[in-house]
C-alpha cells in the first residue's frame, strides 16, 4: 500500500518508477505498472533487484520485518552510492495488536538497512505519516511536520527535494541515522493518538517558541 | 526539578504541596518549602511517605531508574486509592547521550508502577514536555497537544482538571496505561527534536483533517 501511493504519485510527477517485488512477475506489481504508466512518467514493474538496478533513489517500502531480507535480495551492489530512503517501521504484529517493534532502543531499522549495506546512502522519512498524508500532506490542513534522519548530507537533500515535490513544506532534519530510533519508536504513540483520533489521517506540528 | 516545577505551580494555584524526598531531611526539599510557602497554599517538605501520605493526588517525578523504589518507599498503604500522577521517563544515561529507555516496547514505567501499586490510581501525563512548559504551556505559542493515560477515568479526570489549572487546552486521553508505553518511547524523538530545534521548550500539536 505505502509501495503504490509513493509510486504512483512519483509517476504523476512525472518520475520513472520499477516497483519491485520478491517474484518479477509479481500480478500486484504488474498491475501497478500498467494503470500507474498512463499517468505522466514511466512505470514497470520486475524484481527487488531490477527495481534496485534501475533507480537512482531507491525506496524500502517492504514490512519492516522483511526489509532487510528485500534489501539483501536486492543486492548491495545495485544500492551502492544509491539513495535509500527507507519508509518502513519494524513493526511486530505476531503478539496482535497493539504491534510491538522487532528492534528499538539501542538499535533501529535504519541502521540495521546501513550497517547491512554501508555503500547505499540511507535517509529515514515518511515512516511517521501513513501512505496518502505522505503523498499528500495538504489532506491535513494547516502546519504539520515531517522528519528525515541519515548520515549522508547530500541524500538528504535529495529526499528534501522529492518531499517537496510532494507538497511538505515543513521538513525538520533530525541529523544522523541514529535519529531513526526516535522515528521508529514514535509508532506506538502513532497508533495510540490514531486509536484516540479515529482516522488514520493525523501527523505532529513540532512548535517552539 | 520537574518536582519543584510543579510543586511551586500547584502552590502558586492555591493547593497545598508536601514535596517528598528519600531522607525527610533533604535540604533541597526543605529550602524549596521555605521559599514556595510565601506564595500561595501550604508547602511543606517531608519524606517519600509523608508527601504520599499527605496527598489526595499524588505526582512521581523521580528520576524514572529510581521511581519503583521511590514509590516503594512511599508505600502502598498510603498510595492506595490515590491518583498518581506518572511524570517520570526511564531514561538509562549510564550509556552517555543519547540515553536509552530500561524498559520499553512491551512494557511501561507506568505499567510497573500500576502493577507494584494496584490500587494506585496511575495516570501518565506531562512527561512529553520538560519541567518548564508543563507548568506554562503558554510560554510555546499556538495550540500544542498534552497527553493523559490510565485506567482509572476518574483519575484522569482529576488530572484533566490540574492540567487545564496550569493551562493546558488541548489534552488528549489516550486511553488505558498500557498507552503508557508511546507516551515514554516518545522521548527518544524528543530529544532529537531538541537537539535540532536547539531549545528545550518544544511540543507538538496533533493534527487531523
Amino acid at each position: 500500500m505505502v509501495g503504490q501511493a509513493l509510486a504512483t504519485r512519483l509517476v504523476e510527477l512525472g518520475h520513472d518508477v520499477v516497483m519491485g517485488a520478491r517474484d518479477a512477475t509479481n500480478d500486484k506489481a504488474a498491475q501497478w505498472a500498467s494503470t500507474a504508466g498512463a499517468t505522466g512518467g514511466r512505470a514497470a514493474a520486475g524484481s527487488f533487484a531490477d527495481a534496485a538496478d534501475h533507480g537512482e533513489v531507491v525506496v524500502n517500502a517492504t514490512s519492516g520485518m522483511a526489509s532487510l531480507d528485500a534489501l539483501a535480495a536486492a543486492g548491495d551492489a545495485a544500492l551502492a552510492g544509491k539513495v535509500l530512503i527507507d519508509v518502513a517501521n519494524p513493526l511486530d504484529f505476531s503478539g496482535g495488536f497493539p504491534p510491538s517493534l522487532s528492534v528499538c532502543n539501542t538499535d533501529s531499522l535504519a541502521e540495521q538497512i546501513q550497517r547491512a549495506h554501508p555503500d547505499a546512502r540511507v535517509v529515514k522519512a515518511l515512516n511517521t505519516v501513513n501512505a496518502d498524508i505522505m503523498v499528500h500532506p495538504e489532506r491535513i490542513p494547516g502546519a504539520h511536520t515531517i522528519f528525515v534522519a541519515g548520515d549522508d548530507a547530500d541524500a538528504k537533500a535529495v529526499v528534501v527535494g522529492l518531499l517537496t515535490e510532494f507538497g511538505w513544506r515543513e521538513i525538520l532534519d533530525l541529523g544522523g541515522i541514529q535519529a531513526a530510533r526516535g522515528l521508529e519508536m514514535y509508532l506506538p504513540l502513532w497508533l495510540s493518538m490514531m486509536t484516540a483520533q479515529g482516522t488514520y489521517n493525523i501527523n505532529i506540528h513540532v512548535l517552539k517558541p
